[in-house]
């Protein structure tokens, strides 16, 4: 099925925002084993019937974001029916009920806003939206589709997993098309493609998608077979073990936030080179507040050794930069918070680096608990300073991942 | 002069990557007076040669980007030359420099990639890259022009920038198209629209680009028009004030790091439920440790007490989000750090709330310097916490700016 996507929006031209919608819509139809053959950006309302109607040539299933609203340059409706020869049509009932969400939602709505929302392509399959005014809607033609969708994310993400997932499963025949997700750290893409590459092409109907962030690969294995999607799936897990960090999408900080919950352990960080950034993360889940409490950014040495206890010849011996000192940081926050684990980073962000220290992309990671530390050395070209901060702290959160789960170390 | 942009790549249409060369050269073009009149995004190698002959029959400018490196489905180069009809030609010359830029730059290249980057379009223009082998290319024909670019950002940002912007100027007889940014916090778009609007509305050449970001609004100024430019300046620099925190490019925790720099003062901060995210900020500021070197994160009452020297009474009669604690947290924080302002986050980031406490989405800010202590009440609607979190850092980033500069506080 031949699918194309087009995306509505000044602000998508102008530099204001970025295309979010083609990203969102790439990743869900390639769980529905489909590709997006095009993508067009166009302008409010110039010259968008003209593009609606070559893509719906082309096209089996055409994709519209953008333009439902009651304002004036919201003209996707209009159009959409011109392009694909229908009729729009004013259904009263319409109206009728936009005034009712305008009630309950507490917004200020005009009669004409209503009015306007009310006009729907004839023979549309409407598609509720709990937020926001303005229906999506499917229309289908000689064998072709039309699904047009609002504008804002939080409107639109729900309705299409909501309406339109179901209707396309529907329509594909593939109400069994499997996905399952991997997240990974410590392995690169073409490393991961070595490892299971080959054992995977066996299986001609599963489809792998590779995502490479940064310090992360994730994988989403698609399949309408289920026999061979649980095949693959068994090889994927057999082979990458333990650089899974989990199967339910959850982050690498949700991970670690959650087995500490799960086991009652308590965590603590002290932080040089990364700043805060590691705290930033363990907060950004809710719930770390039972098992996070304790975090310093000691950004020099007085403050190591002050807040932190770390002797100072340790310092003079070693140097900032070292893993006695990174042990010895998270052995300081160990004693003074009482958790059961601690982390202790520090390293050379850059750009510069001292005279005489360790070149920038030097860092170390401590980790103490109860009677042992320990330390583990990275190194990480410096691109920007905060993607090598980034960097450290997912090392980081795995280490402590490890040491939770009872996991070996890896190098 | 009417632009399209054509972006090639699969990373794009599967969502594993946003169209981030879609936003620069929005907003590149904005500045040169310029809008996209259409974006279409293709895979690798299918159907660009169609896509691009639709697009030059439109358009007078066209820029391409992606698919100019030697790999087997980098095609952008002879799907251009058919589209426009000129032919390719091989210059033995550049195969030299490819081979000559794999050794300087210490990477692999086969003699067969080194061949593929030699074939360049008839009469093109040769934009050099100095972080690449693939050149950008230029070609004008019957009063219209093709502008080719590499995928990566690295490449093609800086191709753009010292390339392609002043052939462009020439090209427009815009040798004095003026731009000025202002960055603001504080005041929404539609508050600067009020302030603003009518009074620019004069100076008919001026055009300005909002961009609403997180806790933020920047506005850029374009005008040919010199006078009318200045003048539009002067107004919005009036008008706006000290909601203005910078206008070289600045984010507010470069204000804040290098305003404390030169004034040769030292910050520390206490971060409840910022969760370090203040101190993240902070150091992600090359130079930052010459100015901040202490920082907390005490996520519960304990850490409070313990590590900032909170007094219990005060906890206990107002509260861990209230005024008074935040103010104990910034002056635990000055007096342990020696710093000279220190500021101290608390509040409620959610979902949930502690019964009888404040609702999800309060939080204070204090301010301590020697001898003094203030605090200030913020609430935010709670989205997700990392929003939240931002949007504290950023009006705590705005008090210690307004202090450090002797601004007044904002209400």
């Amino acid at each position: 099925m031949r699918v194309e996507v087009v995306n509505t929006g000044n602000e998508l031209l102008s530099g204001r925002v970025l295309n979010h919608h083609l990203a969102f819509l790439g990743r869900e139809l390639f769980a529905l084993g489909l590709r997006i053959a095009r993508q067009v950006t166009v302008p409010d309302g110039e010259g968008l019937s003209e593009v609606l109607r070559e893509a719906w040539i082309r096209c089996e299933l055409l994709v519209v974001t953008g333009g439902l609203g009651p304002t004036s340059d919201d003209v996707t409706r209009r159009a959409a029916a011109e392009a694909i020869g229908v009729e729009l049509e004013f259904r009263p009932e319409l109206e009728a009920e936009v005034c009712r969400t305008y009630e309950s939602q507490g917004l200020r709505g005009t009669e004409w806003a209503a009015r306007a929302q009310a006009w729907v392509l004839r023979g549309a399959k409407l598609l509720p939206n709990p937020f926001g005014t303005a229906w999506g809607m499917i229309v289908e033609k000689e064998g072709k589709s039309i699904v047009l969708l609002p504008g804002p994310p939080r409107e639109l993400q729900p309705m299409w997993r909501d309406h339109v997932v179901p209707w396309l499963k529907e329509k594909l025949g593939v109400r069994s098309l499997f996905e399952h997700r991997f997240r990974t750290f410590g392995l690169g893409e073409s490393r991961i493609e070595d490892r299971i590459g080959s054992l995977l092409r066996k299986f001609r109907s599963v489809e792998i998608g590779y995502y490479e962030h940064l310090g992360e690969v994730e994988l989403r294995v698609v399949s309408s077979d289920f026999r061979e999607w649980e095949e693959a799936i068994e090889v994927i897990r057999e082979r990458l073990g333990d650089w899974i960090f989990s199967e339910d999408g959850e982050s690498l900080e949700e991970v670690v936030i959650h087995a500490a919950r799960s086991l009652g352990k308590k965590l603590a960080v002290a932080e040089s080179c990364t700043g805060g950034l590691l705290a930033h993360r363990l907060t950004n889940v809710p719930g770390s507040s039972l098992v996070f409490t304790f975090g310093w950014v000691t950004y020099g040495a007085v403050a190591k050794v002050q807040e932190l206890g770390v002797p100072q010849e340790v310092l003079e011996r070693w140097g900032e930069v070292s893993g006695p000192t990174a042990e010895a940081m998270a052995y300081g926050a160990l004693e003074r918070s009482g958790a059961d684990v601690a982390v202790g980073i520090t390293g050379v962000a850059g750009p510069g680096a001292s005279p005489g220290g360790p070149p920038a992309g030097t860092a170390w990671i401590g980790l103490a608990w109860p009677g042992q530390k320990r330390s583990f050395a990275c190194f990480h070209e410096v691109g920007d300073r905060p993607s090598f901060k980034f960097l450290l702290t997912q090392e980081a959160l795995d280490l402590v991942r490890r040491k939770l789960l009872g996991l070996p170390d890896k190098g």
